[in-house]
């Protein structure tokens, strides 16, 4: 395990990603309190919501809102996600969103057609004008995705050549354009992916490219989300994308009775991070009150394991 | 990851650690029914209750009509917990019983005087009276298990030397009355391991006794379980004890508003080996139908995930 990294950064996605499956949509001034709470982490990017079609998501449709009542901490970059150039402008002209850009892939032909109502390759030919776009806004290309990276519940198991050839346009790409090549981001967006294949990705994408930084995305859905993250941390990688209290959930759960899992838990995800000697720059304790927040204001349990238990610290000679 | 076992025993303790930490006591129908359920799954080893005091721990006091009430299964053990001779012999003289005996250690004094009111030592010089004990019974010592081998909650991190100290306690011990070496079960029964202090612990036990059978009882008090059962499989270690659904919990939860996780979730721990290519001879599918009936009869959300997700046999090409 010598290749563990000595620092990890943690993005955190709970408050989009947990408050947009909700069926209802909570009071602002909560929303607001959990992401003031969160700045006070340590955490240094948090995605406060999207700018999408209030239509499809009703419980984004108050993001610009939410965006000019928190406090913006400094050293802290707030998020925010669009998936057209309308959102793209709304995000451009609401204050305090921190302006990066993101390139969006997706291994499975089924999951793009279904979200994008377009392919995969026509999808991947669109990122080329999402990266003009940010380039003549001087914004940097951040991070690009490619999703669906181990499998999809509409397509099955995705052959591992298929995200690879997303990469390699994406590094292609970042040549062409002259820009620097953005983080590498393996999403495991239904989770399918285990220890092994996600060590069997990452070598191969760092094959491809030996000087980019890989980050993942990890869904918690089938419980492999901190086994598959332990083995990113054994393969060298350094930039996790989680929610707080495992917030998400998955649309596609099959049990009427609770919520799926979402993203891996932050707080579970941080510990673990501690306990093997990797510093994060993230305060657990404060981390723990944020999670339990979230709790009450969701009404339900949600599945982190160290927000119900606490952590170990008090505990030590 | 050249070392994962080919195949893999998981023994169910849901119906015991499940049911005893709950406030109330369910129906025997109910936890009948379970039983039933879990018999068909083919899980090779159930522990169906305990014969301790029903002043201490009622919910277990019908463990004998428990065992009457279920239907056996050829090839499936159906075990108990005693913890003092008077329960030994009321196992002994319960029908479906399968005896085997289990020698139990603290690495931990502080937890050894909270739970058996005498020092761990004490307890240690105990358990050679119950090795004589079960060899009067022509009884197997199938399991020695070293408790809270990784940290406690009273006592804080526990030295890996006084872990090892006991099993080489054990490994005389059975040289000595010349019985075979049982199977070496580290228990985290607190849930203070890590994947790096469960493989370095690991490698230290076989280096005292190559020849054994390791064995880890898992607890996901703070989400490291299914890591630290990850980093035991590559260590080659193929006997886990878990708790279906998760059921367990821990009475040391700190949180209010939902129970602490328990032991590491069967279900979950099943679907990672299947997804590994390790065998377990158990229908994952029927046992998340058991999972599902388990969260039903506690009448509250359970924190496994796949019996939640869904397994991913079905969405395969």
């Amino acid at each position: 395990m010598s290749d563990l990294p000595k620092f990890v950064e943690f993005r955190e996605e709970g408050p989009r990603e947990g408050f947009q499956i909700e069926p209802k949509i909570y009071p602002i001034e909560e929303r607001t309190q959990l992401i003031d709470m969160l700045s006070e982490t340590g955490l240094q990017q948090i995605q406060v919501g999207s700018f999408v079609s209030p239509r499809y998501v009703p419980q984004m449709q108050d993001t610009g809102d939410l965006f000019q009542r928190i406090k913006r901490k400094d050293g802290v970059r707030y998020t925010a996600l669009w998936l057209n150039e309308k959102g793209f402008q709304k995000a451009l002209s609401t204050p305090n969103v921190t302006m990066e850009g993101r390139l969006l892939f997706y291994a499975s032909d089924a999951f793009s057609r279904k979200n994008n109502n377009i392919s995969a390759l026509e999808m991947r030919e669109n990122q080329r004008n999402w990266l003009r776009l940010y380039k003549e806004h001087d914004l940097k290309v951040d991070a690009a995705y490619v999703m669906a990276a181990f499998g999809c519940n509409f397509e099955g198991a995705i052959p591992m050549e298929r995200v690879l050839d997303d990469f390699r346009f994406i590094i292609d790409l970042a040549k062409e354009e002259e820009v620097p090549l953005p983080t590498l981001v393996l999403a495991d967006t239904m989770g399918w992916g285990n220890p092994q294949s996600v060590k069997r990705l990452i070598g191969a994408v760092r094959d491809l490219a030996p000087e980019a930084r890989i980050g993942m995305h990890i869904h918690d859905t089938r419980g492999l989300g901190l086994p598959n993250l332990q083995a990113a941390l054994e393969m060298g990688v350094d930039m996790f994308e989680s929610s707080l209290a495992g917030l998400g959930g998955c649309p596609f759960a099959e049990h009427g009775n609770f919520r799926a899992a979402g993203n891996v838990c932050t707080e579970d995800a941080i510990f673990l991070c501690h306990e093997l000697g990797i510093e994060t720059g993230i305060d657990l304790e404060k981390l723990i009150a944020a999670a339990r927040r979230a709790e009450e204001i969701i009404g339900a349990p949600l599945m982190g394991r160290v927000m119900h238990s606490g952590g170990l610290d008090k505990f030590r000679n």
